[in-house]
This record gives C-alpha cells, structure tokens and sequence, in this order.
C-alpha cells in the first residue's frame, strides 16, 4: 500500500515537490518503507495546462478529494490564510497530518492548528513556513529540550536582505535595487510583505509560539520596513564597517515578558548576521549552555523549501512509526522553555 | 527506577555533563520520564579531590563499576584513543549505549565502534566530537535523508581560528598570538594538535565516516598546519579583502573518488566562513536541493560540549524509547549518501 498524498498548490514550492516525489521514487521509498503517490493536486485553475502524471487527478475541490479518496497526508503550498486554513482544519479533523509551507497562515493560525491536530491525535509540520529550506524548527525544538532559549534573531526576508546588498554594493537607490530583485524573480509585483518587513514579521511569530509558546500583542511589536534607508546612509555606516540588515528579532526577559520588533538594524562586523548577504536568510538562536548558534542558507527556492517539507514527511512517516502521528513533529517539545 | 550514568573523566566536559545532570535535575526528569543519577566516575587519579556529591562512587577501575553496577548509559569525555577504546568497547559488548565526546578516539575507532554497537542492538552517540556544541552530526543525518550531499568544509580548530584572526586583527607575530591563546586556556601547552591541522583533521574523518560510509586513506590527506603564515601574508591579503582560515574539506566526485583535505586556505568575502572569527567553529554543508547550509557556534567549551551530549542522551531514552537503543543514533541514516 502506498503512502498517498494530497498536494494543495502547484507553484514553485508545491510544483518541486511533486517533481522531486516523481524523481526521488525508489530512494523515498527506501526511506519511508513503502511506496509514496501524489494521487491528487488541488489547483485553483483547471484550465491552465500543467505537466503531471497521467493518473494525478487535478481538482478544484479539496472537499471532493477528502470526500472520495483514501489521503494519508496533505501538504499545503499555497498563499495566504484562507482557503488553506479551512482545508488544514478539514484534515486534521479526519485524522490526516499536514504539512504546510503557508506562513501568513502558520503565523495567523498556527497555535489554533497545533491543537487541533493534537485533539484529533494527528500532527502538523511547517518546517518549510520559516526560513526556507535551513532546518530551523528542528534545530530550535532539539535545542530546546536542555536548553533556555532567550533571545532569537534573524534575516528572514531574502528579498529585503538582497535590495540592502545590492543598494549597498552597487551604490544604488532603494527605488532601483527593487526593480532589480523584481525583474530577478525575488519580489513580488506587490512587494509590500518583504520590503516592509511583515513577512518578516510572519516567521518571528512562528518562531515566538515555537519557543515561547506566546506570541506577543501583534499591535505592540514594531515592524518597520526597509523603504526609508538611503544610499547615503548606507554608504556613511559601510565606510565605518557597518551595514543595515532587516532584523527580526524577539527577546524572553527575566520578568516574563516578551519582547517582538522587525525593522531595519546597523549591525557591526562582530555581529553574526553581518556577513548574511543577498537573498540568504540566517538565524542566531542565544541559548545558556550551547551560546549563540547561527543558521544561514537560502530561505526561499522550489528545491530548498521542498527539502524542508520532505524533513517533515519523514519525520511523520518514520521516526515514531510505531507511535501514533501526533509524537512525529514533537520529538523532544516536552519541555517548556520558559 | 533510575537511569544510572557512568561518567568516564571529570575535566571540562565531564564536570560540565555532572554538574547540569545535578542542576537540571527536575527538566531532566520531565525529559526522560524517570530520573537521571550520576553512580559513578571514572578518574585516573583518585588523589585529587573532586566536588561531587557523597553517593557518587570515584574509581580509577571502570571494569568493576561494569562488574558490580546496574549501567544504563556510559558518557566517555577523556582524551586520545585509549583507554578510551577499551572501556567503550566493553560497554557496548555488555549492551549499555555509550556517549562519546572523544574525536582522537572517533576518528580512529568510530567506524568499528559503531559495528560493534549494532551488534550488541545498542547505540553510540558522538554528537560532541565535532565542533562541540554545533549540532552537526544530527542536522547531517537529517539532511542526507533526502538531499544529496557532495561536500563538506568548516573551520573546525578554534585555537587555530583564534590565531589567525588575532595575527591579522592586532598584527602579531604567529608565536605572540600562540601564546596569548595558551595564556587564555584555549591551546594546550602541546599545541601541535591545533595549529598542525591535526585536531581539524580529526574532525574531518568522522564527518566522512558520517556522510560518505567510508574515509580517505589517512596518508592521502594533506594536512598543512598555519604555523608557516606571516603577518605581512595576511596583512596584504586583508587589504584584498581575504582572509586566512584553517578550513578542513571534503569532496565526493562524480567517479566516486573521496577527496580530503586541511590547510590554510585564502578565501574571499563571499564565502560562507569568511566571517567566522576567534574560537568560533563553523560547517557548511553543500547538498543538492538545499544548497549550502552553514552551522556557526562555539567549538569547544564545558557546556556547550555538554548540550551537544544531552542531545544524544535524549535522542537515546526519548525518541524510540519502545523500540531498540540502537535505533536512536540513526533516525534516518537509512538512505546511503552515495
């Protein structure tokens, strides 16, 4: 029997998944023990034509394939929260685990999505929702089990980090760097979520439910975008060996409260996110017997983000094969941070 | 009923590894489900007093705490393959699962000890052989399981880091900067170890071991230390923009060849170590769908070393805790990386 999968999305991130599914055959099955399928891709577009096997059913309707078919795991690959949310919320509710790369909906969601996999003894992955393919869910949850986190900050957005680069590098102005990552591929034609630092923002409250289990008032966090730096006030601090990076960064303190802000930071050459340059993410996670642990890689890409989701696949279909869905994402969460 | 801990050496590590088995007592306990006791530790000299606590047995014999003790977990923190070796190898033969945090030991021995642990279905953790705190065998082991790695490289000697970076920062003399990081406690008083490339090599081995099943011929491997670098080599250098770093790799080739290699290497602001400083350590892994993932941290340090061997503790008594002890080293070391 194969393992069959649902694939909500076919963009860059969902459409690698199913090629690398197709590619990777015998090795996943290997893996995973048995055979793995995508029986079924949900698309908002019937019409358009997409390169799929001959027996992938393409449907509009998640409900028809929930209705109709035998699923064992959904992975979602769209945008926004809606109509992800609903769809996540109807799986679950059957028992089915999910994995998500969605982080507008993982942020706005998450906690509520947790739960409910956890009263349905199911699970819900999103490695992929923070940072791309660099595996930070997993690293900040192992850490976790010994350690106190107290602080984590990180360069989230590839697309900001790459116009302050090149804004920097080439001596341009914020208004030509955009256009730049536009025609490259890296900003959206509303590039509003990156250069104003909500999709940072998105990740930050992901990884303060992961650590903190809280997230902050979101009114009360200060997201700040990249828009108002100048050439000029780049060159100024280049020249005194600093740069101006998107931090997004969320603090514990002593007295339980947590600290949550977003926007643009002049860091030195001493600080570890200095030398993250271009469309790179990275993340420092400040913990009391480990020390400051820093991840770089590339934070978006079909093929890296694809690799994140399949760290979640298995996970849930291996580690605990013997135990029920729900302990898969949760190797060592037990413990509380706080 | 307790897990009973054998703890071999009381140094840095080991006195680390007692005293937060003591401290976080109560986490522990949550972690693990049961309680966790150090009953004895192996010390080559009885004379010298130690601070532990009075129902911790001291003894210079580690074959009758075996004879005469209910082990449930050995955690090896001494120096140079043996006696190392011998005692690892009796535990493992009486089943108990062995935590290693020796590389002159797992570079040497790691691939027969390994065997021998799953022979006897037991497991052997060696998380803090490389890189101390870092956790790089674990994020290895999760990213082979379905990308493809073709190269490692990292800097993995923080004495031999420390140096360079003091030579080029304060423009010393390679002797002044050596002996300032002994003054520090970072280089032994035989530094051949750290600024031959020897340590780095090491380290280098077990990463091969982990990745590619198979190592180099030892005799193969250049290994060039920093000794013979001038301050005037990285004062022109640093006004290119390069630095000198001790980077330690390795290269799977397409015909199936295995290169290795340490020395002193001339890199530029691009790439991924150039802003690894001081006795900072650092990998970057090169995989096929995630691209380059970088790990950065300290390398060294009682507790840092310390959360890595936690790691391995609660990858032993947590992940799998109903299936065999030897399946907890190797969640997803199924798939070959060849």
């Amino acid at each position: 029997m194969a393992i069959n999968v649902a694939l909500i999305g076919f963009g860059t991130v969902g459409s690698s998944v199913y090629q690398l599914i197709q590619s990777r055959q015998e090795k996943l099955r290997v893996l995973l023990g048995q055979e793995i399928k995508v029986t079924d891709i949900v698309i908002k577009n019937l019409n358009k034509t997409r390169r799929v096997a001959h027996d992938v059913r393409l449907t509009n309707s998640f409900e028809k394939v929930l209705a109709t078919e035998r699923i064992d795991v959904v992975i979602e690959a769209i945008v926004g929260v809606e109509p992800a949310c609903t769809y996540i919320e109807q799986a679950l509710k059957q028992g089915i685990p999910v994995i998500t790369a969605n982080k507008a909906l993982f942020a706005h969601k998450g906690s509520v999505l947790k739960h409910l996999a956890e009263k349905h003894q199911t699970g819900i992955g999103y490695e992929a929702t923070v940072a791309g393919g660099i595996p930070i869910i997993r690293t900040l949850l192992e850490l976790m089990s010994i350690n106190h986190i107290s602080k984590v900050e990180g360069i989230f957005n590839g697309t900001a980090n790459y116009i302050l680069t090149d804004m920097r590098v080439n001596n341009r102005q914020f208004a030509e760097s955009l256009k730049l990552a536009q025609s490259l591929g890296y900003a959206e034609l509303d590039p509003d979520n990156d250069i104003k630092g909500i999709d940072a923002f998105y990740k930050l409250m992901i990884l303060c439910e992961t650590i903190f289990k809280q997230s902050p008032e979101w009114n009360d966090v200060s997201v700040t975008g990249i828009d108002q730096i100048t050439p000029l006030d780049i060159e100024v601090e280049a020249l005194r060996d600093k740069r101006y990076k998107l931090i997004a960064e969320a603090q514990y303190n002593s007295d339980g409260s947590l600290h949550a802000e977003v926007g643009p930071k002049l860091i030195d050459n001493e600080h570890p996110l200095y030398g993250v340059e271009g469309v790179e993410n990275a993340v420092t996670i400040h913990s009391d017997l480990l020390g400051a642990l820093t991840l770089k890689g590339p934070g978006a890409g079909g093929e890296a983000t694809a690799s994140a989701i399949f760290s979640d696949l298995l996970a849930l279909f291996t580690q605990n094969s013997k135990s029920k869905a729900s302990d898969a994402f949760k190797p060592v969460t037990s413990a509380s941070n706080v």
